[in-house]
Parts: structure tokens; sequence; C-alpha cells
């Protein structure tokens, strides 16, 4: 049997009359344009271009004059980012009341600060290098971090939405750091403010809050949550600190969770692996928990189904 | 040296020989016509454009009339669609003795009904979209939480790719929700039941496995696993109800663990971080882990190598 | 306001300025001629049709006559394995005083050694295979596992990455592996030895580290970290095992970790959930960790911000 226009038609129909419904989820009004995701992906991956300017390079790079290049780099980033940042400024409609005009110079002298401060993230983005290699005896050299690492990969997609966050820009920020994330497995909101020589080993499954404050050369393993104690607040919360401040030279091993906008981690402390920290700790501490009670069975003689019964 | 066809020849004889061992990753017949993975992710890929219009749509959508774009949009899934459940269905050798007309007209069939359903899964997905946003804070509106929220996604390819498995269809729902948690860390079989405004926050690690349910208004954090007890079983456990059933307004904490088929976890129930629960729970609990016992020392004075020994 | 080339003219000055530094993130000279991440993504791409080639094949396969697809996709991959080889062998230096012509040569070789070695890895294969279909009640069949199962492909890109470590290829598979670590959430170092019927079920958030040994018929679910005690020690730590050795038959359940190069876990012992462990383990032990002393409270009349008080 071919396939039938006339069925389609009807389920064509109906899906049609469901957008009659007004729901959130459909926003087909000719005023929204919304921003393309597939271009803020493009301009991460020509700023890191910018920023690791021999490691990212195009093949066709030494047909062209270098510096030719990188500004051909910089313009087309600086184009497309002030497009959609004109985009997201209409789309959540901070901008009411404000000329078209107005919006494009407001977005163009945004665009042009943030590329101001690439050289700023730029010096950030060396002191995590030298963290990273420093911190793993598995890396080999510099190259290898920041051609395979995903925590470095990370950090400057976070250091760059950062910047942007701190312009006011809505939402590209928080596509920026999903995209990392999606990549990574590492959550860092961009409202997160992270000093100098942060270094993530492995990265699955950390997460860092809109309002964490960390300091000068942290360390965070896999798994770790520096979260909100609880947001069953919900919306109520916004703008709340709800989530910690890690101070200079702390170390947070692996699965460890660090909750509360209250929580203060002094300084040069080691938080040990899977510790769950709800309560201030003071410069200079090791936590670690307490050795668990480990159940120990000779397993020889057990059928497969036993163990269940077991735990 | 130059590259030599010589002994890359020698090469090729060398695997060909090894596929005449026939081993199960061969399947090197004529009969086999896998589904195509890249086909089924665009498949996803205009699905979304087709459950949220206004925020996945083409950049060119405005020189369409809108009515239009969308008929081809669906048209385009349904042919596409279509092709691969009629792929899958030979595949998995369950229309052994259904004549080829038989199978296209079935899969045609499937291929209109799961598409009959796309608004009843859009009035689930704009209720996960109030959900989302209501239960986190540092949500600033609904587009960022469409454009950018990872757990939205999984929950929309998941509820997709349900509709796909409850209508038989092998293969092709766990390409679809494997898809997703390539993109997003969470790992939702399409075998599992879950109700209206399902909140997932940051995602990561998340697992709920295939014979899970599911109620209304159920919020899971990352590393959250909704799993079996013990799959040592294998196979044999196939069609047994191995996974937890999780009633109406029930909180699930960062890293707990609800494990086994008998499990319930009652209406309106909180379970708290890293809490492992094997047993049903009675509706209106709340559960925490008895507080860690932490141990402190001051590190002040120690040497890096000491840290070690302390553990 | 159109875009002003003007104030981009003076960006362009600034940044190319600060690439004056001559920061390691740089690595400007022409010297340098860095591996391509997405060439060696597409070699990936291709050796998973070589590797399943009934699975994985272009969709123009039964156009062609098989065995000469097959050929073509091997002198692909050597062609452009052979050019990446010679490029991260120039990058990291490990060739001073070779000659080009030489360095050709032996890039050559190893690239030819490592095809040799496909058959062997395939043979593996079928074992990981044979081991998570029988793993996981939820396989439908082994297709499924094939076309979606994380596992399987992190597992495949790491016995293909670990031929080019033990050649001592530098760069190239832990870029491989850092590519399925991305798409999977399994982290597995090129560098550890793995046995035959590895299964790997869910995956998100394991780590298997470098120097990491695992005997034959080992299962490992989410996760799940086989790491170092403690690397504060950092690149001192460098070619020491850091990492446990992993017996035949055991079992490691979801969210356990093990550290230490001096903790062996004895021949089919199996590890609980959550289990911390840093000691060896004797042969058949089953080891879990003691209840945890759950909390109970009625939560019916509380209100939404007393939670979190009794944390």
């Amino acid at each position: 049997m071919a396939y039938s226009g006339e069925n389609a038609g009807k389920i064509v129909e109906a899906i049609l009359a469901d957008y009659k419904k007004q729901r959130i989820i459909d926003k087909i009004d000719d005023q929204f344009d919304q921003p393309n995701k597939e271009v803020i992906i493009g301009i991460i991956d020509n700023l890191m271009k910018i920023v690791y300017p021999g490691y990212f390079r195009d093949r066709t790079y030494k047909s062209y004059n270098p510096d030719n290049h990188v500004a051909t780099l910089i313009e087309d980033v600086m184009y497309r980012l002030n497009r959609q940042i004109v985009k997201v400024k209409k789309l959540t409609g901070e901008q009411d009341g404000i000329s078209p005009d107005e919006l494009e110079k407001e977005a163009y002298e945004t665009t042009s600060e943030f590329m101001r401060r690439i050289p700023k993230v730029r010096e950030y983005l060396e002191t995590d290098l030298l963290a990273t290699y420093e911190g793993d005896p598995a890396a080999k050299n510099f190259d290898e971090v920041i051609l395979a690492y995903p925590g470095l990969f990370a950090i400057t997609v976070f250091r760059l939405a950062h910047e942007l966050f701190l312009l006011e820009v809505p939402l590209i920020p928080r596509i920026m750091t999903e995209h990392a994330h999606s990549l990574t497995g590492i959550d860092i909101h961009p409202g997160a403010t992270i000093g100098k020589f942060f270094f993530i080993d492995h990265g699955t499954g950390i997460v860092v809050g809109e309002t964490t404050i960390i300091g000068n050369n942290v360390k965070v393993y896999q798994g770790v949550t520096i979260g909100a104690l609880s947001t069953r607040g919900g919306q109520r919360l916004r703008n709340v600190k709800r989530h910690p401040t890690i101070e200079d030279d702390v170390t947070i091993y692996a699965g460890a969770s660090i909750l509360g906008g209250e929580t203060v981690i002094g300084k040069g402390s080691v938080i040990g692996s899977n510790a769950f920290i709800t309560k201030s700790i003071a410069a200079g501490t090791s936590v670690s928990i307490r050795q668990q009670e480990l159940q120990m069975k000779d397993n020889s003689s057990r059928t497969d189904s036993s163990w269940n019964s077991e735990k």
C-alpha cells in the first residue's frame, strides 16, 4: 500500500486545530523570532578558535595571513552574536518601550563589550589549563588537555557565557552552558562566579548552581553538586542566594554535595568523597565521612537469586 | 614514504576473512535492512518543530504560509517514520508469515495512529513545562525552559517514544530515548509510564527503568535511579515488573535510589538526597538518611601525601 | 544602527595584541599542525562500519559489491589515521631527531599494525555483546544492543583506542575515548586493560582510570568509579599504578567507588550499590554497605519551608 496523502490530511488538520488551543508551547505569532540554537553553537565553535588560536584553527589556516584569519573569525562572531542578542532582547520583552534603533544600538554595545573582555577570559583560561595539567597525572601534555578534556571545554564555555550573563543578555548564556552540559555532563549555570585556576576532573554529573561563588585554585571531581538546599520554594526563591560559597584552595572529591546559600567552605578545606554538607566548614578543615560499615559475606555457595534478599 | 596499497590489500583480506566467522556482530546478509539512526534523529528534530511550533521552526518559516509549513513537516515525518517502521518490523522478525503488502499496511496504520496522538502528547508536555518553570527558581521564563532545559527535552523525546512503544514498534523507541540520553545524561526507558507535570532538574545521571510507573506532579533531581533491585536474573526477568511505582506528588532529591518492582512510594512523599530505598514508603512520608557522621581534621599542617592515609 | 567595522577593528587589534603575550593557549607557530578532532570522529564512524559491518553500513551499500565497499572503508580509515598519527607524533615532540621520512614510515607501520588488530578487537566485542544482552532483561534482541546501547558503543571505542594506546600513539586514543565519553557519559581511559565479556548498564557517570586492570566477565553499573585514591600528587604520580585491579566475574553495582592502585577485588566478588572501597576484597565476597538508617516523618501537615530545617 502506497503512502496515502488522504489520511495525512486529516492528521494535519487535527494538529493545526490543536494549535488553536493557545498553549504556551505553541507561541505561533509573527512577533516571535526565537534565537537559533545552531547559530549559537556555531558562535561557540568560532569563539574556541579565537580563544585557543593554535588549537582549533581551520585546516585552511596556513593559506591565509593568520591575522586576517582571526579578524574574519572575530567579525563573524560579532555579526552573528549581535543578531542573536537583538532577537532575545525582543523575545524576553525586556525592551518594551525602546525603539528598534535603540535596541539595535544597545545590542551592538553589548556585543562589543563582550568581545573586549575576551583577553580577560583568556587570562583566566590559561590558569585553568595550568591547574588541569598539574592536577591530573594522566595528562600527558597541555595539548591533550586543550584538545580532549571535557572539564576545560565546560569551563571555557562557562567563562564566555558568564560575561554575557553579566552584561544582562537573556537566554543566550544558558543556551551556551547547556550546550557544554550536553557535551560534557558538567552543568555550570552562567550566573556562577568562579576564580582562577579552576580544575574539573572527569566531570560527568557536576552541578554548579546559579548563585555559587567559587574562589581561586579550587578542584572539583565527578558527581559533585554545589547546589540549593531545597528548591521547593520554586519561583519565589528567584534572586535569593541559594548556593554555597567555596573559598580559595578548596578540593571537593567525587560525589560530594555542598548545599545552601549560607554554606561557606573555608579556605584550604578538603571535602571527602560523598560528603553531604549543609553547614559552613571552617578554613583548613579536612572533612570526611565516617568509614562505611561494610558487610562482607562469602558468596561462593549462594544461588543467583539469594543475593537480592541479602539487601 | 607514500601510502602503500599493497599492505592495505592484505589488511582488507584479513578483515573480510574475519567476517566469514559468522559472528553476531557481522549480520552481512541481503535481507538485513537496518534502521537508520540518523534518519530517526531527523524525525525527532522535525517532531520537536511540530510539538513546539513557535520555538524550533526553520528560519525560512516566515516566507511560507505557516499552515503549509507544518503540513510539510508532518508529511515528512510520516513518510520517513513509516519507512523506518517497515524496516524494524522486518528486522526483528516479528512479521514472519505476513505478506510485504500487509506489513506495509500495518506500518502505515501504526504511523497514522502515532501522529493522531501528537495532540495528547502536547497536552502532557504543556504540564511538564509548567512544572519545570514553577519548580526552578533559576528559570527566567518559559522560553528558556523550552529552548535550553535538558529535562524538558528528555521528557519530550520520552513521551513521543513511549507512544511508539505502546504501538509495539520495536527498536525505534529505544533509539529515540538513547539519543536523548546521549544529549542529556537522562536515561528514561520508553516503556516507563509517566503522569502529567513531570519535572526533572539538572538531569545528568537519572535512570528510569522499563517497568516504572510514575504518577502526576512528580519531581526528580540529578543522579536519581528508579531501577531494578538486581538484574542478575538477566533475560529470565524479561516482562517481569522490576521497577518501582511512584505515586502522585512525590519529590525525589539528588542521588536517591529507589529499587524493586514491588516498591511503592506513596502519594506526597519526599525522598531525601542519597536515600537508598528498596521497600515501600507510606503516603505522606518524608524520608531522609540519618545525618552522616562527618570527621573533621585541621589540615593546615599536613603534607600533601598524608591525606591519603587518613582515609 | 548598522554593524560598524570601525569598532570591530579595535577589538581585533586588542585580541591580536593579546596573542603576543605568548600564553600556552596560543601556540600560534607555523610548526604546529594540530590533529583534527572532526577527522578523528569520522575515523571512529568508519571503524564502526568495519567492526559491525551489517549494522552501520551506508544506505547505498547494496549498490556496491560488499567486499569492495569494505575495502574502500578500510583504505579511507588507513589514509586518514596515518595522516593524524604523523601530526600527533610531530606535535608531541616525541620524534625529535627522526627524519620526516622515517616519521612517515613509522606512522604507516603503526597504522597497519592497528588495522591488523581489528579482528582481535571484533573477537572481544562479540563477547561484550553477548554479556550485555544476557545481563539486561530490557534488551529485546542483539540488534537493539548494537544500534542503541551506549555501553557497547563506549566499549567499542575504548577497545579501538586502547590498541592505539598500546602502539604508543599520543593524543588520538584520548580524543577517541573522550568522544565516547561525550556521547555516553562513560569515561574509560584508553590506557585501561579490560578482559572479555565486559558489561556496562546505563553507563552515565562511569569512570575507569588509566592504570585499571579488569578481568573477564565483569559487570559495571551507572555512576561507578574505578579510580585513584587521591591525585593530590598530580604530575608526580605519572606512570604509577594508581587504579584498582578487578578480577574475573566481579559485579559492581550503581554508585560504588573502588579506589587505589593496590586495591584488588577478588574473583567472583559482588560490590553493592554506593560501597566505597579503598582496600582489597577477598575472592568470592559479597560486599554491601550497612543499611542506612532512614528517618521517616509524616509530612502531611508541614509547610513548604519546614522541610529544609528538618535536614
